[in-house]
């Protein structure tokens, strides 16, 4: 057997403590499996005095986390999140001191995973991120290592627990968004500042990840239209169900022609599809191995247990010699992301307004689309209560999502149309 | 970059033709996310006038398919199938010479597995199946290197997808089984003999696989009991369908304190699960990976480019020199499965009894399933026709299936129940 891989963890918060939990507790398993011991030799974490799992125990702490890179460690994992700040500074040095690193942190590899990869092989070392993209799910493994025999045209999923939490919720109780989210804070389910979760970046940081595993792109986030889920009410989700539909929040990104278009945003799945019937804090990705077909993974996108799992494997690889380009092409090879131009992005989409209750405005609304070549596969209208605005949903037949856009933007300027129309692509799940 | 990495190849049919066709046709691709080139030098299958794929070219071609293992190649892929035959001379020949072996047959495997492993681990070389166990789907990486954070207390799957195409048309037509297997013959769905796969034996070698991975023992074949699907009716699957479930045939294998449960069976699964949802030709597996909780893999079962993609998967990491125990574990630490006794094994399980319609049956029935401590928890009674016999369908609370067959062994003998009682357990899916 080779000598221990020494590894040194910065940031021992839930997913910290779990990692150093598992590399103590199946000390043996993880050897056997490794081909060597694995030694955790070094920890660092913001408050020295806060309790800490058992596991630290009697590990050497080092105060300054960007340390660890000059420490004797082979694998830096970084755990400290955020990025920028702390985290970068350690994951940049230690990389330019040729150590390899394990990091779970979407929004720096979404920011700089092109120029942290290129650094990486520069300095011939591994830099792996499983627990960065969907929790416990090894998407990245399967998009880096094995669904590489076809191109993969397209990649989408859920890859934000706590925004699938709520919709689901909402869903279960016809209770609105806000209500939810509070529910959610208060049982520790979303953060005290939601923002990213609900806002969609959080989804956005993972498509990026996945998509340049997926397409040979640099991770590039300033080219993802990013939509979240505060705008959709308990009416959209019970009119999705009429059409046959649920509500999700998606990552979606696809190869059209020589451009890819990549988005987040609430999208109409079919009930039946597997996207549809992921419940709760639940992630999974539909990755479409062109003639191999589409591959379906699901599995828990968050918290200790799955994003240590992650972590842990990833440092088995690398304890193993285990060594592949960071997104699975060599990093100098990697083209910027052509976006697709919203001309050629189509489909089929759900649309809401809420409007008065009068004589003349379903053909005022119908005129318009007509107008913008957007042709109504169905509709619903219904009033909620007499004098109050009458909702019109509809679904449309496939056009491009600019024209539409454009019909609403005329739509939402009548006296008539209350509020911003709702809209919601259908998308295959 | 090192030299490339030179590859033979033992049976060109559908999956070897479609190996060498994404070998040839992504070429560069390919060595990108290898690190060098990958040049097929040898090829060999058992007819060498048949009509192949323009990729075999000008490579040259050998006769005797263990020749292969004298050559230079530094890996054979062995693509012929049978548990015995050319296939297991080839692949034994191929490790004692010191070559890596990639290969997608699940009988070998199945059969000798353990012994193979230890072979090439004694060799210091590679031996990897991705191919062999479902498809296109990473599963056996994902046991192998992802999921080992934590004990796998259980995996399940369909892992047949002749089989699960024949239920789910069953289910659509309302036709009895050997219409839709006649007419699967026809489509190309099914084989001339149909056996392996209808009986269960093929899903049994590839749990015997995955078991393998999941829990550390040795590939055991004899230690799996299998039913098939040629008993199931359509009345079985209508009234599955009233019990809010679907019938699929599943292999199982799930940790029992320091035993393991090994089955093949048809098994009742919750509609909305999703092992339900899997519809046609796919195959999926679900992974309880403990406190990392279920993972789920979904995808296609077979055919060219779903296996050729998992073989390809394969070459390039031997390519890449990613060396992981055959089984994830040394060949060496592999236990020898100690069966569950079937006292220990318990679920509900749905009862089809064909009846006399005559009074006090099910009150026989009744009486002999309680003496057993089976209990009942909903049941159906219907006349099929006037005259005919009466199906007396039920689901019971949780038993032990060996108090169940004691049961129907003592109900069967009854002159008014004709034929064997079926019995068919549910299942979490």
């Amino acid at each position: 057997m080779t000598r221990p891989l020494r590894v040194a963890i910065a940031g021992l918060g839930t997913v910290g403590g779990g990692v150093l939990k598992v590399l103590s507790e199946r000390r043996s398993e993880l050897a056997a499996r490794a081909g060597r011991e694995i030694d955790c030799i070094l920890v660092s974490a913001r408050d020295r005095k806060k309790k800490r799992a058992a596991a630290v125990g009697n590990i050497p702490w080092a105060d300054d986390s960007a340390s660890l890179a000059a420490s004797d460690a082979d694998v830096v994992v970084e755990l400290i999140g955020g990025e920028d700040g702390a985290a970068r500074l350690l994951v940049e040095k230690a990389l330019k001191a040729g150590k390899n690193v394990v990091t779970a942190n979407k929004a720096l590899l979404a920011y700089r995973g092109a120029e942290l990869a290129a650094l990486a092989e520069e300095k011939g070392v591994v830099l792996r991120f499983e627990g960065a993209a969907a929790g416990g799910i090894p998407i990245v493994k399967a998009l880096r290592e094995s669904l590489i025999a076809y191109d993969v045209v397209a990649v989408k999923g859920i890859l934000n627990g706590t925004c699938n939490y709520i919709l689901t919720q909402m869903e279960a109780s016809g209770r609105p968004f806000a209500d939810i989210l509070a529910d959610a804070q208060r049982l520790g389910f979303a953060e005290a500042d939601p923002t990213l979760d609900i806002g969609g970046g959080d989804t956005a940081h993972k498509l990026a990840l996945l998509a340049s595993l997926a397409f040979g792109i640099k991770p590039d986030l300033g080219n993802i239209p990013i939509q979240g889920i505060s705008h959709i009410t308990p009416h959209d989700i019970a009119f999705a169900r009429e059409f046959g539909c649920r509500i999700k929040l998606l990552g979606i990104a696809r190869r059209l022609g020589d451009r890819v278009d990549q988005r987040v945003q609430p999208a109409m799945v079919r009930l039946g599809t597997p996207l549809a019937d992921v419940d709760g804090a639940f992630n999974a990705v539909v990755a479409n191995a062109g003639e191999a077909g589409p591959f379906f993974f699901e599995g828990r996108g968050a918290g200790e247990a799955p994003t240590a799992s992650a972590v842990v494997a990833d440092i088995v690889d690398i304890a193993r010699g285990h060594a592949s380009p960071v997104f699975g092409r060599p990093a100098t090879s990697l083209r910027a992301a052509q976006p697709a131009p919203a001309e050629i992005v189509k489909s089929a989409v759900y649309l809401r307004f809420d409007v008065l209750d009068e004589p003349g405005v379903l053909a005022e609304i119908a005129t318009h689309l007509a107008k913008s070549e957007v042709s109504i596969e169905s509709m619903i209208q219904r009033s909620r209560a007499p004098g109050e605005p009458v909702s019109i949903v509809m679904i449309t037949h496939e056009c491009s999502h600019e024209a539409v856009v454009r019909a609403l933007k005329v739509i939402a300027a009548s006296d008539r149309v209350l509020g911003a129309p709702c809209m919601i692509p259908m998308e295959a799940g």
